[in-house]
């Protein structure tokens, strides 16, 4: 198999998005939606797909589940994904106590902060000072990490972990993160979100 | 100017498609990027941007920011937008706390929970109990909710909001909401977030 950095991304989105059509009742799909659904042209997803022996029937599309389905294997059943917080502010802390990741197999192992007055390496779930970070990752091989600083030390962060040797960040500083080497950047907007609604809220009166 | 609801929710996914492309560093945009990237026709992009007497250059698109702008004014500068979190558990206390909101207009006006050890009236921003909810939401014109309660309770306290007259929900809870009625829902899956970045990093691996 064949598969390149970018596939691997766009693989990504196609997982994504059949989640979400998933979520709203569908049961297959067609390559011209998941191509518009992702940004990418249909001929290109139906050639990633083939890639995992994923073939679609010309008139009824893909059916949704098969295709999560293959793309689960790769995840791993019954494993344990271990994730790190850098950052350990309110939303690092309710992230790190957030129970419904642990249906999902998601463990929280650690939380790392600046602050000395947070670091406690005896809670649950322990918290470290920054400067055990590099070690820490290298030696538990974490892959990935919850990026919950403030905006300004968000880039700095950033670079620690790619340095570190994570390949994915889920990043909640409202700022684009400009990473020095090969890493999945995720970032959740809490302002963004929030205005949008705002600003939907807002038209609608204003047609009225 | 004729604009009906679907227009307003095209309009809402532009902006955010804006607000992204601009974050990646562009300037312009053409009809075809922004409707790739929202799934709606180019034709039916230039259409609504012209409701708006916004008009773009054949050869070279739509200015990104003058497109924000004329946006923006809709907004309101200077405006507090108030919102109010429905459960107060690590995210609803996390969202409560989250000071990068005020920079946008956003305050957190109230929290409301079932759980009586949680109410505090006094607190600097007050958590009130849920039967308060409605009254607070029409007596304070409250139009935007956070939804942060479990996903066993997310439909039943949705029900209550839009009842009240919530007109834009950000929810937490990892279930697809299915409103009664006429109000805007963007749901923030942490699960689904963190198991996409894992995929990425577990599919990464496996072409090695």
């Amino acid at each position: 198999m064949v598969v390149n950095k970018k596939c691997v991304s766009r693989l990504s989105r196609y997982r994504k998005a059949l989640l979400r059509f998933k979520n709203l009742g569908f049961v297959k799909v067609f390559s011209d939606t998941l191509g518009d659904a992702t940004g990418v042209t249909p001929a290109q997803v139906r050639k990633d797909f083939s890639l995992f022996g994923m073939v679609g029937k010309k008139r009824g599309g893909y059916e949704i589940d098969a295709l999560l389905e293959k793309m689960q294997v790769i995840l791993g059943k019954d494993q344990i994904h271990k994730v790190i917080v850098v950052g350990v502010g309110n939303i690092g802390r309710a992230l790190i106590q957030y129970k419904p990741f642990e249906k999902d197999g998601i463990s929280i192992a650690a939380g790392f902060d600046i602050d000395p007055v947070k670091i406690n390496p005896k809670a649950q779930v322990p918290i470290y000072p920054m400067q055990d970070l590099k070690s820490y990752i290298r030696k538990k091989k974490i892959e990935i990490a919850i990026l919950a600083v403030s905006e300004i030390a968000a880039q700095e962060a950033c670079d620690l972990l790619v340095d570190a040797g994570i390949t994915g960040i889920l990043n909640f500083a409202p700022i684009r993160l400009q990473p020095l080497g090969d890493v999945e950047i995720n970032t959740v907007n809490l302002q963004m979100e929030l205005e949008n609604l705002i600003y939907f809220t807002k038209i609608l009166k204003h047609r009225k």
